[in-house]
């Protein structure tokens, strides 16, 4: 046993020090490794299978509503990146230039892709001609670089994994409708599949993608009480296409802009599911993405039949079920601490005495049930177990958010909220940005979105007292 | 009709000139797109769709024989690429280098990773401590550069997607182990897979990949005569190992350097697929890894019934089959032509007369069989034609290169077939890389293995007439 309390004992508990709490589990669940590339991570085995479980569902959304996958460069020549001006100053500061093929000079530098619009923008040119090519619905699944002055695994480094959807069509409500789609798709992947709830809105001006005349966001709550921006949705309206002249003859026989959206998710989303559900003993998981769904712990192991019961069971669940086991001769103590460190969902203890009595006994991650079940209706009884522990692990992300949203319609009561209760505020706010500027300055949040469906708070915009319709999530963020 | 046959035109036989056919063939099936981003390319839904279902079969395979899937980073620093002597040599003429990020220099310029050997040594310096820890048998799916003066779509880009398999083992026999189980994966693939017969040998030292002791290599021959180096696996011995210091301590208690091996295949698979496959017609697409494996085209599809039957097979054979229904007002001429051009395996043909006798009729591609199948009867039917198609595609591949293999003992004979005969040439050859490099001279073809398996054609070198007992086949090659 002395081993399973040093495992517990070697993770900073996240009421020490949040952070600290963060950067333990990434490195001690196996997640990440760092290198000598500076900012950049190495997604390990059990990190990638996070990731890929991800994709698997997303791409099956995106393809289900119509979406096909396509590959771009990785490169972007610098006159390319320079076509959309808000674009090129959002973006330009922060990419990695390649200025050198083999030994010698290119022509024209060219960055590492940060974001694709304008590859797609070039490409669409070249293919759209008609409206009966439209609406075009293109995915990417790639990697991008952002050169980022302080980085932390998957929350924020110079190279990231994601997939950025690109679409045209031929009228503006077209885009938009697309638009809030992709966002509902976010919307519903992270609270179906991750259990974590989300505030769906629109961004500021100030706050929106470079380019976009409109950007739609999904919200987290923290467990530290911060915001984490989990995925986003943009309009773009026909702004790029004019700038790539892209244009297609209607059914009016008239040329014309078609109109654009872009929506990414990225590996920032497993930053988002340790935040959200996990705890002093690690990594918590919810059970759609989890790369290890069951994990076999045979007790008493090396007596007569327990193996090879557990392998039984093992081989049984394995095709509905990522179930393993582990056969290895650490004690069943130090197997329990490891893999609630690495968070899998449910751990299937089978001892001697549970194999005499035909049945085992599951215990959930949060260790708040136990079940003692027959093994012939575990089949039908784990998927029960799952859906329960999916629906709990909601549940307290849903509560602690609830617990962590304030309403403040005065600014002092905002400020002394924003310095002593950490989560998200919400205020009115007149659409004034040098109120959202000001903000910043006097309470150090910045405003996350204006929430779909929800009413006003009140009148007045919390800053400057003048009349106000929009009310707002503010927030510290990631 | 017209159309039909302003398509078929707009193909550039393959006997008239076979580079401007595979160029017309990548451009007409809608693979890829050029882009400004020079020697790239942009890789085309149908493009893209024949890659995800490449990864998905070898992803599983990769599974199946252990292998986890890691991501590392993009970028390696020059210090870290310069480790290894020979791959630095290798590597550095051709990569794309980044020197800024934003608007600041970097401390240290970075290359963009052309592959990851160096990555993965230092990630497995940091990780392998014990004979526990071994074997590692990593798998990373990626995009990578190598600074390419002539490109070619598929064959050679400047960025590519591939695989790349990175092993560690605790003996060299596991490793050489390793490398050939993984070779046989690749080799199965091709043949089951894609229908193309390949040649399994060894590469010469000359040919070796930079930095390993032995290389094995799968040899397709294309309709041209020209060899295509299919995948590689390299046995690294523990040269890397001791370049980066990876040490384990083994059951004996001492410390030991591990034994590597890498393997790739690349998106110049697709390339394969046309140039193995490919006719006049366009595209041939082996059944295992195509888009759509059924076309469904309604003829007479403005009759009562035919669309509504049309869309029941479809519905009925959607979750079995890749299949789609073209419902589009082109003319039947028009869509037989496109899904041609595509290589679909399948045309499923349904008229009014079809519907009232309850059948419909089956196309395959290479237009040698059409059957008449009772629709009840489709579900059964389909894998048996697609089955006798795939075997139809693999035999006329192999009998295509069994007819351009030639064998021979005289080296005016060599160069005299070498000259005017396309396709493979078994010759016998000393070992000396003089001699290598004198047939390149005299015949300008290069090694491309020695086969496993196959009786010496002789006992002299065919080049300096020296003692040989080293088979060869010899080749012009992408």
């Amino acid at each position: 046993m002395a081993n399973d309390k040093k495992m517990v004992e070697d993770i900073t508990s996240m009421d020490v020090d949040f952070a600290q709490w963060y950067t333990d589990i990434v490195k001690k669940a196996d997640l990440i490794d760092y290198s000598s590339v500076k900012g950049c991570m190495i997604i390990r085995p059990y990190g990638y299978a996070i990731w890929e479980n991800i994709q698997k569902i997303l791409d099956a959304r995106f393809k289900e509503t119509g979406h096909e996958n396509v590959y771009m460069p990785l490169f972007i020549p610098e006159s390319l990146l320079n076509r959309e001006k808000d674009h090129v100053e959002g973006f330009a500061p922060e990419v990695a230039w390649v200025t050198h093929g083999g030994s010698e000079p290119l022509t024209e530098r060219m960055c590492v892709r940060p974001t694709s619009e304008t590859l797609f923008c070039e490409h669409y040119a070249n293919i759209i001609k008609s409206y009966r090519d439209l609406p075009k619905l293109y995915n990417q699944w790639c990697n991008v670089v952002r050169w980022e002055k302080t980085t932390r695994p998957f929350l924020r480094s110079r190279e990231f994994l994601w997939q950025e959807g690109h679409t045209m069509h031929a009228t503006a409500e077209e885009a938009e409708e697309e638009t809030l789609r992709m966002l509902g798709v976010y919307a519903d992947f992270y609270e179906h599949e991750l259990c974590i709830p989300v505030v769906k809105g629109r961004k500021t001006d100030k706050e929106k993608f470079a380019g976009a005349i409109a950007t739609y966001t999904v919200e987290a709550l923290m467990h530290d009480g911060k915001a984490l921006q989990g995925g986003t949705s943009h309009n773009f309206g026909d702004g790029f296409a004019r700038a790539f002249d892209i244009k297609f003859l209607d059914r009016d026989n008239t040329l014309k802009n078609p109109f654009q959206t872009s929506w990414g998710v990225t590996t920032r989303m497993i930053g988002a599911i340790i935040m959200a559900h996990g705890d002093d003993n690690g990594l918590v998981l919810p059970p759609a993405v989890a790369p290890i769904q069951v994990m076999i712990v045979p007790v008493q192991m090396h007596k007569e039949g327990v193996l090879d019961a557990a392998r039984s069971v093992r081989d049984k669940l394995k095709d509905k079920f990522r179930v393993r086991i582990d056969e290895s001769d650490r004690s069943p103590g130090w197997k329990f601490a490891e893999y609630e460190m690495k968070g899998v969902p449910l751990r299937l203890e089978m001892g001697p005495r549970d194999i005499e009595q035909g049945q085992c006994v599951i215990v959930r991650r949060d260790n708040r049930e136990k079940y003692f079940v027959p093994l012939d209706e575990l089949e039908a009884k784990i998927p029960e177990i799952l859906a329960e522990y999916s629906a709990a692990l909601y549940k307290d992300a849903f509560e602690r958010r609830a617990n962590m949203t304030y309403t403040c319609t005065e600014l002092d009561d905002f400020i002394e909220t924003a310095k002593n209760k950490p989560g998200f505020i919400r205020a009115m706010w007149c659409g004034d940005e040098a109120c959202e500027i000001k903000m910043k300055e006097l309470a150090d949040v910045t405003s996350r979105c204006m929430p779909f469906g929800e009413e006003p708070c009140g009148d007045r915009c919390i800053c400057c007292g003048k009349p106000a319709t929009k009310l707002v999530y503010w927030g510290k963020a990631y």
